[in-house]
């Protein structure tokens, strides 16, 4: 594999301070002279956004599963032909909010879809593509429950039950688990500061890594 | 296999007459006493609907093909979910104009999308069901493009050249070839007249291998 350039992405629940994080990893990336794009899931493109307007709405209410989940891929894949590998294709790193981990979190674990299904998509639409290094903001349900519903009115998916969101959780940290190279846990139920600490740490073992020391 | 039900489509290019064919079969059922629904593809659903606007407008010109295939398979599992397996399930036929043969011979035929690539959404989203009968309207590409010349704004698909149709033909009929017990072909070149007469014949066949002589 010649590509030098690295696709990282960052997984967590509503309330996990995805955002802060995806802003504190691209400026660390950016001050150590890597060059990089930032883009997000479901959504990334113009399309993208359309159909994510159809998976967070209220409108579709009970979409059937395979419905669901081909929207999340068509979306994913339009993602990755205009926007992911011509960036990584022109050796810039790709800072993503959320992807496939993503998927096999919310609708496999949280909504029970066979994770069979979902990985006959995965390798559909991504071939051999994955995620070189994923940050999981990991922290209890019910704290980022509680910080997330200090926010404007909760989508289609954040109304779902408590039940969801730890069969949400568990698969990512099973994920993790099962691929500990990829995987950087963050424990996000610490407070701000304590977050980004740990993660400037991560992020500097990551340039380390890739760049050398 | 105890559905009795009967998955009836109509397929063809623009200008074949579809519709006024799918209205005589219709007729043609219901006065012989089958109770069945009429639907569309792509579409079908509300959901669908909107998948359709962004399959058909004019928006989101040059979308990847993975994406297009992903977003015609998602209409048609919220079809199948909603609309046609309940139907069939209720013992109620379903007429269909287009289904998945239409994506082989467009996406497949016409824009060159991997028909193996066609072939595993297909199992994914329908596993085993196909439809029972297939009417495929044939007709010179140049005759159909010119009878929809006549019509509204054309569409995305509509604009694109005579190369695209005569390819999207040749895989409807060789998919009519290879599946003889399922297709019927009506020679659609031909006057009203003509055309339903061959129709009323071959729907005529149907009810009597269907429903006995």
């Amino acid at each position: 594999m010649t590509r030098t350039a690295r696709f990282i992405t960052v997984e967590g629940l509503e309330g996990a301070g995805k955002t802060t994080v995806l802003n504190a990893i691209e400026a660390q990336l950016r001050a150590s002279g890597v060059d990089l794009i930032t883009t997000r899931e479901p959504g990334g493109t113009s399309l993208g956004e359309d159909i994510r307007e159809l998976l967070l709405g209220h409108k579709h209410d009970g979409m059937a599963d395979d419905t669901e989940l081909l929207l999340m891929f068509a979306a994913r894949a339009e993602h990755l032909h205009k926007v992911i590998r011509p960036a990584l294709d022109r050796g810039q790193w790709v800072l993503c909010d959320r992807f496939t981990d993503a998927t096999y979190a919310y609708q496999g674990g949280g909504r029970g879809i066979d994770m069979a299904r979902i990985e006959t998509l995965e390798r559909f639409v991504q071939g051999t593509l994955r995620p070189d290094h994923t940050f999981l903001l990991d922290l209890p349900v019910k704290q980022g429950l509680d910080r997330a519903a200090g926010r404007s009115e909760p989508d289609r998916f954040e109304k779902q039950r408590e039940a969801f969101f730890d069969a949400a959780r568990a698969t990512y940290r099973a994920r993790a688990q099962a691929e500990p190279g990829r995987f950087r846990i963050i424990d996000a139920s610490r407070d701000l500061n304590g977050v980004l600490a740990q993660l400037q740490a991560s992020v500097s073992a990551l340039l380390d890594e890739e760049l050398g020391a």
